[in-house]
């Protein structure tokens, strides 16, 4: 696949419809200078939108809509573009999606079902429901649309001017940092951060294949995926991958807020989280960046 | 005055201590296109860093220190600035403020009074505290310092390619407005936003005057100063001032946060407020942007 082909052909089927970002230069108390990314301030809240534009764009939708499985951001933004574009859609998300995600996704138009069992059953009834009805199905990371989508973002970013020599990205189903890998192509390092609760790439990387995990912890909402996508896995060969463990992401969480007064959820503080608790310690000079990737906390400070 | 001259100076003396702030320009459903500037990620999350800085920069500070009358914002700042050059902070704030502006002084190392009368006694007493100590006084919004480091904040906005006609700005004492008129020399139009509950500037233009009022209402702990400062009163005599009820304040506030994820008090909802109440109606064509000037909120998310 030409990834960096792909993410072109993204950028410009979705411009107009994803905000352009913005990006910082910050110095935080305990961390030292970085970049950031404030890509919670997408769409729904967070960079989920880029790659659900970036395949209802492309098209063609059935009269039937769209159906997506999800934690929760990526079936608002598969709703709000759904609706933007003038389709139905149906998201089924598991219990642990929470009434945040919940209300995001109703908020959107969308049809919702919320199931009770392990999200590796909730991507078996999206899957159902496609086959049953020709809707179609918007993988929340692992199809190239999704990832070409995601990886526009690293494109923007480099856009901005983004100067660092060290990208640190945290990692759920891996539609995000396999995106940020297939533009990049080797020319900046890249740090997949994971709750210790939640490794799928960690795991897929010792295993040497894709291996099935039980997500749980305070970022399963947004990094709960049950298992890393193939197409993420293989970009991701020679990453380095590192865990955290939960206070050091809620510790990431309140530095957020308490030096630059943006609150986002605790997936969205993972990746700060590995150079606050030193799962990360970047070299004598080494230039890092962050990417902030959603804002939907619960509780928010509405509803 | 040349303020031009001094805004100059006030950015050379503060670089380095301040953050230069994300500015952006956005689509929000039911307001349409503006330019934000995201000043409240600024230190201690208020654009008040700035005149802060300014000001002990400047110096000479005596070994008594600095004092400093507040809502709350600019105590924070003050003793921000204070504690990062070296000098003991006192400072008096109403009750007014709040506990979370209360902790958030208290956690930059400063000595605290909260006063149980009305703003113009805790002025009073800043004052008094000045005389009796030596130390230095650091007016929150009507001095030459306090105004020119404010209005770097414009100077920045300018710099980063700020495209608007118009600025909209929530107005309190009239540090912040005051600034950004003094540089900009009437080349964009300043629309003054203040709660109908804090309306020192429009008391003032109507009395042709400033004249003292009794602040109140839910922005009360950033935009309730006791009179709009006489520095600003000389720059604003042409400005467009317009007065927003509360309720729109707050749906501002909540409309920051559903469409951007940015939780920002009410005094920096404000300005956005004239757009969504319609208080101000761009025309046609018109180009619009909104400043975001601080976000500690009560209930912050921590404290």
């Amino acid at each position: 696949m030409d990834w960096r082909s792909e993410i072109e052909a993204a950028a410009g089927r979705i411009a107009g419809h994803v905000r352009v970002t913005p990006a910082l230069q910050v110095e935080i108390a305990g961390i030292g200078p970085i970049e950031l990314k404030l890509e919670h301030m997408q769409h729904t809240g967070s960079f989920k939108a880029r790659g659900a534009f970036n395949r209802l764009v492309k098209g063609p939708v059935p009269a039937a809509g769209v159906v997506a499985a999800s934690g929760g951001n990526h079936g608002a933004a598969v709703g709000f573009a759904a609706r933007k574009l003038g389709h139905p859609a149906r998201i089924f998300v598991p219990e642990i999606a929470g009434p945040t995600k919940i209300a995001l996704i109703r908020a959107q138009g969308a049809e919702l079902e919320i199931m009770s069992g392990p999200v590796s059953e909730v991507f078996a009834a999206a899957e159902d429901y496609a086959q049953r009805t020709g809707a179609l199905q918007v993988h929340p990371f692992d199809a190239p649309d999704t990832l070409a989508g995601q990886g526009t973002l690293m494109r923007e970013w480099e856009a901005q001017g983004l100067e660092a020599d060290t990208v640190l990205i945290a990692v759920g189903g891996g539609g995000l940092i396999g995106g940020a890998l297939g533009w990049l192509q080797g020319r900046r390092k890249v740090v997949a951060v994971e709750p210790e609760l939640a490794p799928t790439l960690h795991a897929a990387l010792k295993a040497g294949k894709p291996v099935p995990v039980a997500p749980s912890g305070v970022a399963a909402s947004s990094l709960g995926a049950p298992m890393i996508g193939q197409f993420c896995f293989g970009l991701a060969t020679g990453v380095t991958s590192v865990l955290v463990e939960e206070a050091a992401i809620l510790a990431a969480q309140r530095l957020l807020w308490d030096s630059l007064r943006q609150w986002v959820e605790p997936g969205a503080a993972t990746a700060l989280a590995a150079l606050l608790s030193g799962a990360y310690v970047p070299a004598q000079g080494e230039k890092v960046a962050v990417l902030l990737c959603g804002a939907n906390p619960a509780p928010a400070p509405y509803g």
